[in-house]
């Protein structure tokens, strides 16, 4: 579930989302795209969660701006934002962050 | 539910978590720490989702790094975060961010 990302610093797309009441193909397309993500150059991972009221949070992580500036323009994934904002989505936040620092623990 | 944070630059804090299975108290300190964070000097808003199989991702702002630090070190946020080492989490990953650009958006 937790992204195995390298020593700071990288990046950070995070994404929240409050999803429509169109189910129509969303999942389909969340799993297309988190395996297209995967794909890319300077990929470091991905953690997302949805809750039952349809509000989700994915952060995606990544090596450069240079490479998420390129997810932000591949051709399936533009696909997939129009189709969002024409009916997946009721609203959006999207912000792009540079990590400077982290910590991870794990229960013995 | 999306935090209305102002024009970047801004911080970030990104607390990935897997809940263990000790429900006990857990639901009152949540709300209490996200109370806490609030009243904080330089607090700008959060965003938190936890899904079914306990794995949640929240996401606090805030003005500076300097307000991170003095979050960090809040008296009953550092009770917290000793009572979810011992007993609430199995794992978290905690990532410190600056915030570059953002873009929001919503139907109608």
């Amino acid at each position: 579930m937790f992204a195995r990302t390298p020593a700071p610093p990288y990046w950070a797309v995070i994404f929240a989302s409050q999803r429509s009441d169109v189910a129509d193909a969303y999942a389909e397309m969340a799993d297309a795209m988190v395996a297209l993500a995967a794909e890319q150059l300077g990929f470091l991972g991905v953690e997302s969660v949805r809750g039952d009221d349809g509000f989700g949070i994915t952060v995606s992580y990544w090596e450069s701006e240079e490479a998420i500036a390129a997810w932000k323009a591949e051709g399936r994934h533009r696909q997939a934002q129009a189709e969002g904002f024409a009916r997946w989505y009721d609203g959006l936040f999207t912000r792009v962050a540079c990590v400077k620092r982290d910590y991870a623990w794990t229960r013995g």
